[in-house]
């Protein structure tokens, strides 16, 4: 987005907004599967956090990772599930997730629609942490942990 | 909300949170109709900024205002108009609106259905301010801006 805020930004098509572009989640990674990524509103905000929109595709999920910086979501579209340090939620649209920080997540969309939240982030913020074996071998000690993860 | 952060609130009906109270738009305000305010994630979330849900009634309207601190607005049910700085927009759901520092802004609904918009904001903030007598007639003088405005 440009440095100057636009008063309003509408809706092209519903989840697709003029002159947001669509990026890549991450670059030269293969731990997430189908998840877009678009900043709505970033820096020039003036609130030193930025407002996201992901959509994960059916079948596809997030990175499951850790960090300092915390998150706060609101699903908007679709259906999803998520994991939160070791607890799975069912998400409907504008449910409230919070992520602490290192806090393990993961989010997942269900069924056959793809699955779209709202994220708020700092805009400095350190880099996420993927879990080493043993901290994989613990997270799956639990059973319903077990059955959600995707690495 | 607790001081700790809770990693799922979901929705007991829609636009209606567990554990997240009701509460008055303004103390002692006549300036703004039918407006209520809903703290979805704050200081607990760790990002300096607060997450609040604003639902206006049919025929309702938010204060005329503006301040230093800026907002960052997506709707989420309903249809509104806004006004930000001199210019009127249509809002529909998931749009966002951006208000810099310094710039008017009033919310109001469209049609029979509640107008409900998550809110974002600096969780330390300065207090809003009313246009004076000059300021208003100023606005007033751009017909479309005087047609929107309720003060």
């Amino acid at each position: 987005m440009a440095s100057t805020p636009r008063a309003h930004t509408p809706q092209s098509t519903p989840f697709r907004w003029d002159g947001v572009e669509e990026l890549v989640y991450k670059e030269s990674d293969t731990t997430f599967r189908d998840v877009t990524r678009r900043v709505l509103a970033g820096a020039e905000a003036g609130q030193g956090v930025e407002l996201r929109y992901f959509e994960v595709g059916p079948g596809g999920h997030s990175t499951l990772e850790h960090h300092e910086h915390t998150h706060v979501v609101v699903p908007v579209r679709g259906q999803g599930r998520a994991l939160v340090g070791t607890e799975v939620v069912d998400l409907a649209p504008h449910d409230v997730v919070q992520v602490p920080a290192w806090t393990w997540h993961q989010f997942r969309a269900v069924g056959d629609e793809p699955f779209g939240f709202l994220c708020l982030v700092t805009c400095e913020r350190d880099r996420p942490v993927r879990p080493d074996a043993e901290q994989l071998a613990q997270l799956r000690s639990i059973p319903e942990v077990a059955d959600f993860l995707r690495v």
